[in-house]
């Protein structure tokens, strides 16, 4: 099946090149409150996932024993950008728990923000795993070992109770009951793949309290209300996450994942999105999630945001050669506004 | 139409990004020797364009006049990283042109090579004009118009003298005699848009002496010549052309472009081959290109180019989480190898 195209990059008078993907809007009975492309192929939602990871960290109640803050639940879904608002947050509660870097699995790479990356450099600072962009989901998995007395060795093993927890919770979200098929993140921790219409559904039941049991309902509706109060610990200063969360005024959580996934969880229509763009350009998955959100009427006038949908392609000199835009499916597409959509 | 999956990246069981595209392979009588999706829309072949852009340079008598090198020519066909065995020797030819680095119209951007990016931040250093991966193709430029004694200034403009000799080449190479659409590169000069098999029909004539007049003939060979004996002046240190220019031991010029493009000429076989990713990402031009010379039987064994060709997808820890490598639509394709293919 040939995915349409999402999004498309000009130069002068050309389309130079597409961006092909699918996306499905659910509601938290299973129906499609909207979907374009093969949204039944299983696919790695990768940090999308991040939400569904950090359940167990609060039904075990580990948040709690540990008197987690919004800002911790955050960071536990968060791909942070190693600004030292991140880092310095997730040190302190590996120190509460009684741990510390080592423990993490996770390994170091390059701080995204630039302007700290570059001072790390003038003052010869090497990355540590704190910095690494799932620092505070792996600390999330530490504290839940912590706190139910297991063996914190080899928690990102498939097999550990930790990531049987996480599939469980994946499982009862979606009905899927068979094992899902899984791959290794770029963080070292498994990953479940599933069709965008399963995990579609799974982030409108988060959305959903009344389509969850009572422990679960509180523990999404904590983790999607940290998410947007603090955009900025989820993704970091000038990202994508940061500033459509923002735009939309706290009625959207967002969660990009690599290789161009996106997902949104909308409690106020109980409604939730999964999109994919085919050749994981995360360049691409920005402006057609924020093309969604926008046709949804949640987008706000932030001009960042608005530069998300309408992206101009700058040359060396700064002048404007093309722009990146969605394309013709998604500009065409007829998707219910969030009004209609409300149950 | 929908182009065939060239490349894919797996991860775990699964494929989980694909990369459409298509490739023309012609010959100089202008019929194709492969071709896969479409070939006849109009794309922009951006740095890829270059051995054509540095044509007039040879043909004015400019090179001679100002007794260019071929590492001065092979850095006319550049996009470098900027390292300082780039920058030095354009440096050096600015000056002896009687120019300077402020006579280029390109924008200065982030040196690729990152050792020497690190190096440069540590010393506060800002990256110049000179860094830009097109100051060669530039100061090629410049040089010509000192030798025809035209102005210099508006020189990347697409009205300018210069501009419209490489047009000129362009069509007399494609029997296109239609002005060609345009766009503004990332280096602020124009590039021409042209179907994959008009530009794999230049890049044969190219690499075919009969099939030109004798004073382009000859300028084709010392460009090609220049290139293959100095690749690491067209590209850079662990840089795509770079490894497979010398893992092809001569036999093949090659030249990647933004958003996805790659060229190649093959004086051997009078080939020429033309491919675009239709998502603009690199990552699988260089996989698909590298795969297509392994076909044609001229990819020699360098571990750097057979890493190409089939490429780890890696955690932050180091650890393989998948690969990218041909899709199916190039696995299975037939490419009448080299000897075969030779005229």
């Amino acid at each position: 099946m040939y995915n349409p195209i999402l999004v498309e990059v000009t130069r002068g008078p050309l389309v130079e090149s597409i961006h092909r993907g699918a996306v499905a809007i659910a509601r938290a009975d299973g129906s499609l409150a909207f979907s374009l492309g093969d949204v039944n192929a299983p696919v790695y939602p990768r940090s999308s996932l991040k939400p569904i990871q950090a359940l167990p960290l609060l039904e075990s109640g580990a948040a709690d024993a540990f008197t987690l803050s919004p800002e911790e639940i955050a960071l536990a879904c968060a791909s942070h950008s190693g600004e030292p608002m991140h880092t310095s947050r997730v040190a302190a509660w590996l120190k509460k728990i009684g741990c510390n870097e080592s423990d993490l699995a996770c390994g170091p790479h390059a701080v995204r923000y630039e302007p700290v990356w570059m001072d790390m450099i003038r003052h010869g600072e090497r990355p540590t795993r704190l910095h690494n962009n799932c620092s505070g989901k792996h600390t999330g998995f530490l504290t839940v070992c912590k706190h139910w007395n297991v063996a914190r060795e080899d928690y990102e093993h498939h097999d550990h109770p930790i990531q049987r927890a996480v599939a469980k919770s994946l499982s009862e979200l979606t009905d899927i009951k068979a094992e899902f098929p899984w791959g290794v993140d770029g963080c070292a921790a498994p990953n479940f793949a599933l069709p965008l219409s399963a995990f579609a559904l799974a982030l409108a039941r988060f959305a959903t309290p009344e389509s969850l049991p009572e422990h679960r309902a509180k523990a999404a509706r904590r983790i999607f209300d940290a998410m947007v109060a603090h955009p900025e610990l989820v993704a970091g200063t000038d990202r994508s996450d940061t500033i459509l969360m923002r735009s939309c005024g706290g009625r959207v959580a967002t969660k990009a994942g690599a290789e161009a996934y996106y997902a949104g969880i909308i409690p106020d229509a109980g409604l939730g999105i999964a999109l994919k763009i085919d050749d994981g350009a995360g360049r691409a998955a920005e402006t057609a999630f924020a093309a969604i959100l926008d046709k949804l009427g949640l987008l706000g006038s932030d001009p960042e945001a608005r530069a998300l949908v309408r992206a101009p392609v700058l040359n060396t000199r700064g002048a404007v050669a093309g722009e990146r835009r969605a394309g013709p499916a998604l500009q065409n597409a007829q998707i219910e506004t969030l009004a209609a959509a409300s149950r």
